[in-house]
């Protein structure tokens, strides 16, 4: 059996996030139905997270395994030819039989864009959230000093299983003009963990709590607000 | 009478050019409706140029006169919330009665994107031509010193009309990792022509033509290459 990375990009808004699902359109399930196609057999393809419906990633890792032997060169250019145009692999490689593209990965860097002019730029609409008026910058930035940092991010996870929810945080923010960019990087993250940092940020960042408030949201309380998925990006997989 | 400036920007994908047709989406048509249905009044739109079937802008120029006076904030949010989302308007301003946005612009510039890179970038994909195996960027650039200046751009145009086809060109190229940009400014530039220039630079840069034959279609030979479109985005217009 060869061991194949891949890495890829996509464009979430058409697929209900990355976990293949019966009557949906994920990524996983392209990609799984371009990869028997190519290699003539089925295969379990493994991804390095879930991704909400609607989130994009400029950096996915997946692996795969097969009895088949293909050159990467080969792979790549097939599956790109055969992935729709929403999807693109950037890398084929084979790695040692043990590499698992959820346990292997060390890190994942996510940013979330907010739009901030009061009119709407149609090449960035895809990939941010509109807030027309804009966010108190001063006011993001003291509620990014709470976050920052190591702690039990319960309070902003949906929770499934028992992953350990304390977690060390990076996180910036970097104004672009009209654009927000709001970074986070972490050696991993819990389910809506990001959006809803964001959405934290965001209501901050409006004036509809003081940043001093997201503290009781890092010791058990639950914040409630989730930002829309078309904001999110995953911007790096840290192998 | 008021006369508006409007300044906006468009994906081209969806598009026939900015002109209007009948029977096909143009983006001269989405904003003539829309503004009628907000003035309630039939009103001519003038464009700063005419632009191809599925070329993109990054701005773009347009003015129309009306009787009705209204705010220009409200009119912007209002031309917003009613077009189609891959078209947005930046700015509505009131101007001189004198202002045309076909003869008062000072000048353009676009781009022309090429993705090199063996495998697709889906994110680039709607704005940029894609050729794996990428250019030959010094024949590109010296190319571009033979088009550079002011020529006789005839050979380059697909000619309707007696405008003046002697124009200085300024043109630049710049590469950034995958991504090759070919930027031409000028005051005005002539049907197709930068496109058929990009379909020339692109012929030498993959090694079909020799650099110096492209002084032969500055005196008078016709270019026969016309680069797709949806790698061309009409990046600024100067007033």
């Amino acid at each position: 059996m060869k061991n194949y990375l891949l890495r890829l990009s996509f464009i979430g808004t058409r697929y209900s996030g990355w976990q293949i699902q019966p009557g949906v359109p994920t990524v996983q399930g392209e990609l799984t139905k371009v990869l028997e196609e190519v290699l003539g057999e089925r295969v379990k393809v493994v991804g390095c997270c879930r991704t909400d419906a609607g989130v994009h990633a400029k950096d996915y890792v997946a692996n795969f395994k097969s009895s088949k032997d293909f050159e990467e060169e080969k792979l790549l250019k097939a599956l790109n030819s055969l992935l729709p145009k929403d999807i693109g692999v950037s890398e084929v490689r084979e790695v040692p039989e043990d590499f698992n593209a959820r346990f292997s990965v060390k890190g994942k860097e996510y940013v979330y864009r907010i739009w901030t002019a009061p009119w709407r730029d149609p090449f960035l609409y895809p990939f941010s959230l509109h807030i027309p008026g804009g966010l108190e910058v001063k006011a993001v930035e003291e509620a990014m000093d709470v976050i920052r940092g190591k702690h039990d991010f319960s309070g902003f996870a949906k929770l499934e299983d028992e992953k350990n929810t304390v977690i060390e945080l990076e996180a910036e923010l970097e104004v672009r003009g009209h654009l927000i960019e709001l970074r986070f990087r972490a050696t991993h993250f819990l389910r809506h963990m990001v959006r809803r940092l964001s959405g934290a940020l965001i209501w901050v960042g409006r004036g509809k709590m003081d940043p001093k408030e997201l503290e009781k949201f890092l010791s058990g309380e639950s914040f409630p607000y989730t930002a829309p998925p078309q904001g999110l990006t995953l911007e790096r997989v840290f192998l």
